[in-house]
């Protein structure tokens, strides 16, 4: 386990570091991030590098026993860059270039751009790349920027051409005779600025998603050239963030940060956020920026309440952090983010935030050996391509149609069930799970349907959502109805409805209980004597009326359930634990308490030793029956079998003897 | 009567248009409408012209029965036009130039684009004009497009040139001293890009509208030089888009087409969208284009609900329709609409909705003998100007003043009545109506009210609304107040009011009941004995309390009555209702059960001989009673006098014998 | 008093003109505004001036008894210049050119623009400079136009260059080391076009100031250099417009003018917009500019109720108004202000506004000797910077956290309590003052702060309000808590917190009354016994519970009282009455009567000679009772001690003899 905050030196005198330091040092922390936005400190003219002053920052803070976490300061080209070749800039879809003094302003795509970042972040693995208390590297900051200019539509009109190498081709494989949108050269096919052909769209995405991996790749090289051995690279990303491919970036570094900002803590989908970044390497990862209090950037700054930072900190290790670090220690006097949430005030004290934060820091240490080596370790996965996000979030039909929303609507009552989805990508191998729940997957062929129905006919069970099997991979419509390659046993969409008001549902699945579809809603056919109707429509809009909503149909040793509605969270949870059952799943943890207020995460390590993180998000004290007795790795002691937890409490027990 | 649908053969194989064709007929389609948007297919390069697959097209469509309607493409530029002349693309408000990969992104001014466009339109027209399966022609489709470009900044200069002569005249007329907004050189002269000049705005539409109308005729010209007797050119327009004067490009075709995507049916104002186009050309129109199920460009694309789409038809025919076309037949596999409605879906094979339609064709089929020739006959017409409408619209003065949704207030009410007014150009001839209703005559002169004063006088009902009277015909104020020349009797309207808050209206007009005013409030005064005040406000700002809001005068054999207010339905029913009767008109069809749920819709031929279309809008059993028993033209034999119709139920009755 | 109109003669015929004059005269008027918006009349071409129908005009007023305020027509360039120069022609900040056929569309910067208007002024000047019916001039119109354009920037670098005289400087000053913005050369820094730097967007207001200022003083500077001894320079501002520092630009001249279209009248907090503007100055001000019945510019152009406009104009007198000129008389025929209300119809007649004016003509009249060289005389005063206001508007940290509606927090229950503080500058001398409200010094230094205390120190009362002390005067954070110089006692912000939902607040300041706060709380902290906790928050997000809200600490002679939370009316009125009679300050007034729907403004003579105005807000007949009975300005007797005021009534009381 790791605890930490990003610190900025180049800020501040260098007889005040030995201050912060010591205060980091104090509330537990064991690791500092340093150098993202020091650009201009670090190469104060060009190809004129000073970096001595970071050397001697990290030399700091491994006297405190703070081991050091090195960014390339990219995210923030120096004014004489952008001044001198303002073609890095990027423009945005109205055409206007970016002016400097906001950060993530450069076109990725710019050779220039590119060669100055190789360029600072060459100099510094060089100096830093054996340096025993630089832990590892991160590539740039939050990676998010597109750019519309000329010089990147020229190098997206040449990814076309190798992509697709006639202009016939990609014409066929458009659909490009609609709207008279036909191409004969390559310099005629636009930018997707407006209302775009969805396969312009998707591919405009895919180049973009190749741009940031090589933009990435291109430093990461050159520092892993210099890094000595352990030393990991790292990339950060947004919380759910889906501009781009993900798992394409995260494929290049060694570890993911999850810049991790929520405003409030949110069970059950708190969970979702760590286990959709866990799952680009199928590995532990960071949060690398989480908030220290309030944010600076939304509508109402409001506070995180007290005692809110530690549940958020035990559910971030519940669902597979290794370390986590607060973003920032403490705010420069001037600049964009004075207002954000820091350690320490301006006056060089700490805040009343820092005694919570040095709790979770003493708290940590004390599971840190108890933790180490531990996962999630989980039967059940959910599939989720960024393909897939943003075909149907640029073609929603119905307004409420966010596609990570949907996702959520099964990822909740999984969680509630005390499981631990992983959230995988579509292609992903599915050995060792038993469950499988594809909310959409959307833009599908035959060769990736088949490695998932093989593994259903051998006894795997999938849950299979509404707007599955629609188009291929150039995001065109399938010459089939949904879900096509995955319409087995004969289940079929006769049709889909974007709907204006909830429809109720009812069925073998829910009895008598009362439960509605809204948003979405597919009129199912299924061929074959052995399919069950769970859920039927009542009164619609004339066409759905009493028609399937969800069926199931036994598959080879296994079976596929689909769902062709979005469902309200009564007959979602009716469905889940009816697939988690029949997949012969239990609670996988032994902890939960039958309600959805307290929540046990359970992390295992490869002897099978186990430890449980119990979190109670209820106002009020709740306790939870074990089976066993457990260590209490926080006050020590052995915790017995009824585990109490205040409000808002959070309890970590070891393996049992 | 004309039943079809939109279909792009160049989509396809050829392989796949028998099957396409022989469902359609199978539908009972009579009629299909191709070539729009197929512009890269049919000129593939500059000039050069690729026309055999248009006929081949043609005469498949013929073998099953099929007649065509031919469009011209240039709604869809070609990419080698876009790119090769990128000055024809559209420049919007905000000055940034369209991009390829949409449609209508051309400005329409350009003569380099209507160049091209009158190449392939002559060049279509030479090889399909005397084609005997060619039933008409469409040019272009939905022309709305404004372009901001400077060539068309100078070509609306010269257009103000040749219109005013000097700027000093200009300036004289727009009273540009305001602001010191006084031109001394044509090129001074903006585009109204902002909050601009009243007249400015006005010239600015003025121009637009010619421009539209020269595009359009540019083509027309060329198409009507080849083809063959019979063939008719057409042109189709967007329900209540008010961004040109329609009227003038109605008068270059033969037929208007309207593109009707109403979401869902909404009895009672549904029927004014029909009557508007219908009154483009005083005669009857074509529905060219009509949802089928859901649209794809809307928040929520819902569909039609079950039945809902017959009940579009005959509502269509009722109110004058001789023709209707879904949008489209199928998807192409890529593109923007992917989503939208069709009756055949992505694998080839019909969708649910097909069957519905296939049920309006077979009644089309039933009804067609007797609807020959049929159109709605009336004594009622609503007077209502895109001139006054642009007017208005950009100033307000109240957000709520929207000047169709005023219209309707009056539509409504009269269509309740059983009466089917026609919608027409205020300077349209009045010959034969027996009541007039205008509800905001804004801009006028003396020459244009002289004529309907006239018809008054003669022994005409005029009922006026709000902001009559107001403007010049440059959209200056008048140097009189409100009605200006229409104030006969010394109607005048001391004071106009922007109202926050509804204020009750009361009067012998409504006896005890209560009704409100809302949005906008007229103080009027009337000298002459004669005048009768209908209604007055209760407690409002202080000035209009008390004061007359609806009055009544004789004027020659004729009567004016004037309503000051936004009424709501109920002081409007009632004002419509006594002016109906004033004007001696009984409900106009003899079937209105005096309820909103059924409408009766009425069509008479040259000999008198009639058809009754009955539609029940109520989700339960209704009935009508008639005076005599008709022969029923749906499922044959006698409908007897008492007429019932299911929940949703339409009834067509011919001439009783 | 002055009373009056702005008059548009280049609108009419000069036959017009007497007809005009005399319906303005009978109104009661005394003065007409005239020559804003002519320049394409007085400089029909470059140079070429033609005057003398402005001399005319003024003569023709003053043979009806009106004398003139003329006003240069500078916020009107004519088409000639901005077609000739369109590099005066201001940028916006998505960077588009304004176009022709608006106002205030020039770049203030622009020296080509400058000399032009200084051409105009001087020609003006020259000629009307020693005419003895020009009581003062106007310079421009509302000045409010910043130009993103790259000459402006140029200027701004340059001034920037002139401030800090090296760019380290800057960088030092503004920490432009965060995300990496330092500047190497002046021409590298942007404008804030963006979410841009806090320090940069301070600085770019202050030019923008200084640009404002610059522009009018070129003007106010040749227009000295003619007007005879007497006439006066004014400027217009628009209510609480907070684009620019006013007080820097009234500095310029000799009288503010204050352009005031409420919508409604909005007592109690109505006072404030004349508070506010009267400071700038600390002298009496005009109404240059108000509604006479609806605007033109709103979504609802709601008109003023009957009565109002009497009440608006009695309370702006009572509040410090020397003269009141509605805007305008008549609206010209063409141009984007045809709705606007006026006092003269379209046809040239009054409308029914006109007999209202001239109710308040008559008023003013009889009560103008009595309130000759009288004064709002107060020892209250609020402290208010538009730098302040800047800094806090840019970074909200919470949306709802206006700068001028938390004023008005504190100024509504001041007012409700019969006070009329003033509205000063905070750097204002607070000689005689007794209680002083700062609701935000937010931007401080230790010499502003230190006159501050040490007015504190001999006697006064300070009340403070939240996020006092927050920042240095580059915008940049101090190195101490919150309220930083000010934090006298020990009184310290511990941590401050945008609030979700309103927190409950309780203390001695309450007893049992229930109260709370939302928007802002600031958890205090205060060292030293003599320190009283008035109020603590209850139950909120676990931070702030129980923690003190608002002290008090006694400081030499006086008292400071810090209010770390946006108080809701309850709590602040107890606030605001408490530390009224801890200043020993009685009611104002001898007339308010306990409610707040009846309005008692006093004005001071330099002898002690008083005028009361009474003003019932209320639509109910109320009295009010007073220590001894006054004479009845307006009809005239003696008014007895217990004054009755009809619904929305007015009277207006001399001193006592």
């Amino acid at each position: 386990m790791h605890f930490g905050t990003s610190w900025y030196p180049e800020q501040w005198p260098v007889r005040r570091w030995e201050t912060d330091l010591r205060l980091m040092a104090e509330a537990g922390m064991t690791v500092v991030r340093l150098g993202d936005f020091a650009w201009s400190r670090l190469e104060p003219s060009p190809g004129h590098y000073e970096l001595q002053w970071l050397v001697d920052a990290v030399d700091a803070a491994a006297a405190h026993g703070l081991a050091c976490v090195v960014t390339t300061p990219t995210a923030g080209p120096p004014a004489w860059l952008t001044a001198g070749w303002p073609e890095v800039l990027a423009v945005d879809a109205q055409g206007r270039r970016a002016s400097h003094g906001n950060r993530t302003h450069a076109a990725l795509s710019s050779p220039r751009y590119r060669e100055f970042c190789v360029g600072i972040a060459e100099a510094m693995a060089r100096r830093l790349g054996d340096h025993p208390d630089v832990l590892g590297w991160q590539i740039d900051n939050e990676i998010n920027t597109v750019s519309f200019d000329d010089a990147t539509r020229a190098t997206f009109q040449q990814w076309l051409r190798g992509r697709y190498g006639t202009t016939e081709e990609l014409n066929r494989r458009w659909s490009t005779v609609f709207w008279s949108q036909e191409y004969t050269d390559w310099a005629q096919i636009p930018l997707p600025t407006g209302p775009a052909h969805p396969s312009l769209a998707l591919a405009w995405r895919r180049f973009v998603s190749e741009t940031f991996r090589d933009h990435l790749e291109a430093q990461a090289a050159v520092v892993r050239a210099h890094a000595r051995p352990g030393q990991w690279i790292s990339a950060n990303v947004m919380t759910w963030f889906g501009g781009f491919d993900q798992t394409a970036l995260a494929a290049q570094v060694d570890l993911v940060g999850l810049d991790y900002y929520p405003g409030h803590l949110d069970h059950p989908d708190a969970g979702g956020a760590h286990a959709a970044v866990r799952g680009l390497k199928r590995r532990n990862h960071w949060v690398m920026e989480v908030q220290p209090g309030s944010n600076c950037w939304a509508g109402v700054n409001h506070t995180l309440d007290r005692g809110e930072a530690r549940r958020i900190a035990w559910n971030a290790v519940g669902h597979g952090a290794d370390g986590l670090l607060y973003w920032q220690w403490r705010a420069a006097p001037g600049g964009q983010e004075q207002y954000h949430g820091t350690l320490i005030g301006a006056d060089g004290e700490p805040r009343p935030f820092y005694t919570e934060a040095a709790e979770v820091g003493r708290e940590f240490a004390a599971a840190a050996a108890a933790l180490a080596g531990t996962e999630v370790s989980t039967d059940v996965a959910i599939l989720s391509g960024d393909e897939d996000r943003w075909a149907i979030g640029n073609q929603r039909h119905h307004r409420d149609f966010d596609p990570v929303e949907h996702l959520l609507t099964f990822y909740r009552p999984l969680r509630l069930a005390g499981l631990q989805p992983d959230i995988l990508a579509p292609d992903a191998a599915l050995h060792g799970y038993r469950l499988v729940v594809a909310p959409s997957l959307h833009l599908v062929d035959d060769a990736g349907t088949a490695a998932l129905l093989d593994w259903v006919r051998a006894g795997g069970h999938l849950l299979l959502g509404a707007r599955t099997g629609v188009k291929d991979r150039e995001n065109a419509l399938l010459p089939s109805r949904p879900p096509g390659p995955l319409g087995v046993a004969g289940i079929r969409v006769a049709e889909f409805y974007a709907l204006e008001h909830p429809v109720p549902v009812s069925g073998p699945l829910l009895g008598a209980t009362e439960a509605s579809a809204s948003i979405w809603a597919e009129w199912l056919t299924v061929t074959g004597g052995d399919a069950r109707v769970l859920l039927r429509y009542g009164p619609a809009n004339g066409w759905l009326d009493g028609e399937p909503a969800v069926v199931a149909v036994p598959f080879g040793a296994g079976q596929v359930t689909y769902c062709g509605a979005w469902l309200d969270p009564v007959a979602m949870t009716a469905l889940v634990r009816q697939v988690v059952a029949q997949a012969g799943l239990a609670v996988a943890t032994d902890g939960a308490d039958g309600t959805d207020r307290v929540e046990v995460c359970r992390r295992v390590g490869p002897d099978g030793a186990d430890v449980l993180i119990l979190i109670n998000h209820d106002d009020r004290e709740r306790s939870v029956t074990l089976p066993v007795s457990r260590p209490d790795l926080l006050i020590g002691g052995d915790a017995g079998t009824v585990v109490t937890l205040p409000p808002g409490g959070v309890r970590v027990l070891g393996a049992a003897n």
